[in-house]
């Protein structure tokens, strides 16, 4: 990782195989880390208040669909990025949010890597296609997203004809 | 907006036309906040620290592109959401961060309706595609999002041939 010794580096864009999976752990969000995050960045009455939500459309206080994505985050980092020779992503292709999230439910983030090439233009530097899959206690979907990320190779390309 | 009186309410899907566009608004991240909520959600060493960042690819330290998107979504519920019929959304399509967001900079969010159909399945919601642009103090675009959102309608369809 930028900034960091070359130590802890478990996976490089080499090891980032297709078809791999990896388990990124659990996040259990309090009803008061749910209010705290919406009261900053999402302000909407179902994620603040309980009547407000009983009257909505999701019957229930329940997460900000950003607070979510936040926590899958924080998984992704502590549970693979510090692992990792991670340089970034560019953004998301897709991201869903399938079913809300509600006080004390326990999420459980997996991900998939689902497709991998070399960067043209930097030969020590490789892409990777993932899909994240967050799933409640009950198994229910509640998160999906699928990007592409940028990881430092362990061996850089002498040649490489590979597009971006 | 479910859980409240509808009297404040002065965007119905009706009024959210193809090719309009809307201002909504400015946020200044300080350099505690963008600590804050890297040190919470995105603990990689490059939102935290000056000299892991000068070391990294970014160069400088910066915001989570999580923490981003929730500002953006702060300005979106302050200045738009608030005043609409919104019923939220099942994702986006699209979600590209292009530049890094320093301490202070001063993000100034546009959206603009890009397309709009019934929901055949609820005669009383319509769906609005939306593209989102933050940029800077420097007119560099930093956060482009696309994707559908649901909103009440003024008159319900009482026959509608449209798909989902």
């Amino acid at each position: 990782m930028a900034g960091h010794t070359t130590d802890h580096i478990l996976y490089y864009w080499e090891d980032l195989l297709p078809g791999s999976e990896r388990d990124l752990g659990t996040i259990t969000p309090t009803r008061e880390e749910i209010i705290a995050f919406a009261s900053q960045f999402d302000p909407q009455p179902f994620h603040l208040d309980d009547a407000a939500a009983k009257a909505s459309v999701f019957g229930s206080l329940c997460a900000s669909g950003w607070h979510t994505c936040a926590m899958a985050m924080r998984l992704m980092v502590t549970n693979f990025l510090h692992q990792s020779s991670s340089l970034g992503s560019p953004g998301l292709e897709n991201l869903q949010w399938k079913k809300p999230v509600l006080p004390n439910d326990t999420l459980h983030l997996k991900h998939k890597i689902i497709d991998s090439r070399p960067m043209r233009s930097k030969p020590d530097v490789g892409l990777v296609r993932t899909e994240w899959h967050m799933h409640n206690q009950h198994g229910d979907l509640v998160l999906h997203m699928e990007g592409w990320s940028m990881f430092r190779r362990r061996h850089p390309a002498s040649n490489n004809a590979s597009s971006d």
